[in-house]
């Protein structure tokens, strides 16, 4: 089978208070171990994985190194974005290859840089809401609005914070690329937290935008884009519940496309947590009626495999 | 034609005083042209490119950043080495789609995460020399000599900075990706600042390394592996000089390996500068004495396709 497997922020930081590269590195040999149970059982992975953390880490040093020192460049968001694929990207096909290796799997992996088209008139420009970055003081924030052109928010009584937008992925750039390596069994880590957001200009240019696209709805249109036999969403629970973190609390092994209508509508899931997740795969598989979506922990990719956990997203 | 293309560093930033990104997107987009023109002619290129300011100024980055508060993370160099892979290989990746658009070439093009194997026991080891990242005082110096054993070397009169080894290249790990790209023709950017350094450790880990690969001697490395038809240099100028900058000055056409060993000997070519390149071509050649290198300023694409400038360096 040809798999789309998203990686979530757990698949790459398990302790949120050690954000270290070695940390990282170790939590991706970690998952290296689960990615290479689906490579082993004979599937071939494309590897998409989020950046919220690293990217508001790489952003926040950007800005202290900035405030500290002018001469300090103060690197647009977009090319935080692309550190963080080459940061992430390093550390995935390190720690896979070595699992590779180490069970004497003859297959290549590799990290692409990717670009994703998002359009300048999507609603998320209108009201951006993701915060980034450093905190900082009224007065500091307003400067920043009035000099760069951020949009600022308080955020929780924290102070100020830069927000930007979460726009829909209309396109992957380096699709063909991609694509082209996937179905030669190559296995790719490619739109890092859901790609580097661009907008295609009349004449031809990709501009970056200042803007986060949700891994999830980034690894799902590449899911479309390669035609994927299955869209598998990891995350750090067995399964999708509903009545989350009450007496009643319930997993679900099977959802149909009018179980998530109905489960959004009571609000079952949580926004920025599990809710996109769940849009992602309702998008796949609302798109491909004859295929399937899965929700599934990291660690127990071999149990994924098998139908003995999870969460199946069915059409009907 | 395959042909491995090497840029230096005019070919990212064209003016040192600025190390903007903006700054680097628009030099990409020049240096697109002749890379393009390289392709409209029909020939697959495999890009590498030098990293040498990024790197150093995303160490200092992330040094000023740890410095003004330790919570900022003191990202390795291996790490910074891969932020930089990040950020050159999105705006080449931009740049040259761009300009493939622009004329109407059906080509894809993208980058690609880089590691590149150097052995341990490379004398560069025992005495670096590459001075890296930001200056310090003595007293500072010598904390982080023992605090994170970095090696710290006095910078004429400027301070103390930390200084890493030059090791040899021996392989490239992503070497099966990148040749199945290319030999699809596929336009690659990879290997970037030569690769990031890794050791190859008995349990089959690959171990970032405190190093800097020659970006020449990583393209060369590559070209042999890729099986290139050609190797190709370029800079900032039309051909390789003796006596440079005296008025004796002479522009070579052509030179041959024992032309070369002859002008090393003369102390003809700057070390850092003109002799990196000589010695990678001279490599090339030496161990495909049947095929050729080229030394060529980035500027004149055309006429190096033409034959009507650059130095070629051939067998005898």
């Amino acid at each position: 089978m040809k798999i789309v497997l998203a990686l979530g922020g757990n698949a790459l930081q398990s302790d949120p208070k050690d954000a270290s590269a070695e940390a990282q590195l170790k939590t991706c040999k970690e998952t290296a171990k689960s990615v290479v149970d689906f490579i082993e059982a004979g599937h071939t992975v494309a590897i998409v994985h989020g950046n919220g953390p690293q990217v508001g880490q790489i952003m926040a040093t950007v800005e202290a190194a900035h405030q500290a020192n002018p001469k300090n460049v103060l690197f647009p968001f977009d090319v935080c974005g692309a550190f963080s694929q080459g940061y992430i990207g390093y550390h995935l096909q390190n720690a896979i290859g070595e699992e590779l290796r180490a069970r004497k799997i003859n297959r290549t992996v590799g990290a692409i840089i990717t670009q994703t088209i998002v359009d300048r008139n999507d609603p998320g420009f209108k009201n951006p809401t993701k915060p980034i970055g450093s905190f900082y003081s009224k007065e500091d924030a307003e400067k920043l609005a009035s000099e760069k052109g951020y949009v600022m928010k308080e955020d929780a009584g924290r102070g100020y914070r830069r927000v930007v937008a979460s726009p829909t992925p209309i396109d992957i750039v380096e699709k063909e690329m991609i694509k082209h390596l996937v179905d030669n069994g190559i296995i790719t880590v490619s739109t890092g937290g859901g790609g580097i957001p661009v907008f295609l200009e009349k004449d031809g240019s990709l501009v970056g935008a200042p803007a986060v696209i949700d891994k999830d709805l980034g690894a799902e249109r590449l899911a479309e884009i390669l035609d994927a036999d299955c869209f598998i969403v990891l995350t750090a629970v067995d399964r999708v519940c509903i009545n989350f973190n009450k007496p009643n609390q319930k997993q679900l092994a099977e959802m149909t496309l009018a179980d998530v209508d109905k489960y959004i509508e009571e609000g079952q899931f949580a926004p920025g947590s599990m809710l996109p997740k769940v849009l992602a795969c309702k998008k796949f598989v609302t798109n491909n009626p004859d295929k399937h979506a899965i929700i599934a922990s990291l660690e127990n990719a071999k149990k994924v495999l098998a139908g003995e956990t999870g969460t199946k997203i069915v059409a009907k």
